[in-house]
């Protein structure tokens, strides 16, 4: 019931959402790559490897927690208007199975977008032998901000 | 008014919390050092490398969030008497400023150790220049499980 | 995708459920009804009076917290087996837009049972002129507790 | 280590607080007292009644939620510039013991106060035959808009 049909302000929101994503080193390390957007969907998938791993040979749930935070933040950039960025304000996210698998695939959607705020949630699964299952899910919030011609990295903070 | 002296159940904490770290294959990656582990407290560093980064240099959100989730359950663990094994449930994380710098720090903390349930704090600080500065602050749920003679990986699940 | 059907271990979980929640003072204070119980899904509704407002005049927050809160407590109550009670561990609430109406509605769903914890999301609705609109979602963890014969409130705690 | 001493930008802010607090309605129908308001601080009270109560007897978790956003809300507020009115984003609360007493007590506090979005805590503290015990911590972030000569009411959504 909150799944909607969002309209893009920024024709290029693909692009530029591709764009910072190819920016983000941390998303890189982590071999994850942005498997779909959308106005207001974004997926994110990383392959297992050890060095991703908490303890018991699990995804770490730092791993589910990146991309849960990427895929929402894209999700909501996905809707702003041109020259705007985005930071998280703030996620919180609830582990729900052990992350033992292949593969870990994090799908954030906008619940509701304001025009400084927006309320996303993200579902994060892990494939096992092909079998996917929810194993941690988000709700965050997510700021944008008019970049004009000013860098984000010097752009006021919130 | 919630910092507490805690008595841990477990003479050997500090021993059994840092060989579960070095398990932790994902902290290694990270470059993650545990510099602190005390009853009730942990803390976690990790130096800035462009692979923690986000799309403006800063350290990525994750790092903030799997160091956060690494100290309070390290936190939580120093705690927990012989023969548990610990899990997050969850957390929620508020970037209050933006982690540009060199260092990372997270320092967990125990607000409240239940015989099932530990309910931890986080702050999270970027040093800059030498200076240091509070840029995330978190606060989560974790779970201890008892493990007897089974290994963590195949403890039931909560 | 995260919906699904769920299957009650308990054959009288309507009963026990409105039971418990014509037994919270607190609900009845607010005019709080229980108006669905289904296995894994709860729905409270709330009318407005001048009592539950803010400053500004809309519904106040703790409002819908309180009945998010009893909405998922109650979905996953559906779910647990017969001798058990079930305490909120803690939950998130995001307010994505003012609260101003006639009616509030607080629909929880059960997005996992697990054995001593299930993870619930709520979505709260204000019906404005009779048009229902999102104003605030909520994730939540609940854990259960098997009661025996003692009563819920000498049940040791988490 | 987040305790500061914050300077308010309104000589008025404790009026401004208190009249705004009178104003809740929902804090009046709790029997809700606002005791302290200092720069960046705010303590608010509920005195026990069955009216209150979840189904075991306790304060129920919708008490300590609503006092908590509100005693989080007006530390934020108090920090703010004149002509400003602040909104809820979201909150998270832990539920730490029951809440089984005679008062309860929400301290609210700034970590960092934005320009636009203040990050706060709260803790929650049961009074049982005169002894106060920690029973619930929330973290939470408000926003402040700008009122200029509108009502709060009539402002725009963030």
């Amino acid at each position: 019931m909150t799944e909607q049909n969002f309209i893009p302000q920024d024709p290029n929101f693909a692009e530029k959402t591709r764009a910072s994503f190819a920016q983000q080193g941390f998303m890189k390390y982590l071999g994850a790559e942005m498997t779909v957007i959308e106005p207001g969907r974004c997926e994110i998938q990383v392959p297992f490897r050890p060095d991703l791993s908490q303890q018991d040979g699990y995804f770490h749930g730092g791993v589910s927690g990146a991309i849960a935070d990427s895929a929402t933040g894209y999700a909501a950039y996905s809707l702003t208007p041109p020259d705007t960025s985005v930071l998280s304000v703030e996620y919180k996210l609830n582990f729900v199975a052990p992350a033992l698998g292949e593969l870990l695939i994090a799908r954030g959607q906008v619940i509701r977008a304001g025009r400084t705020l927006t309320v996303c949630r993200a579902d994060v699964f892990i494939v096992r032998r092909g079998e996917e299952k929810i194993c941690a899910t988000s709700l965050s919030t997510i700021m944008s901000l008019a970049t004009g011609n000013r860098s984000p990295a010097t752009a006021p903070r919130p």
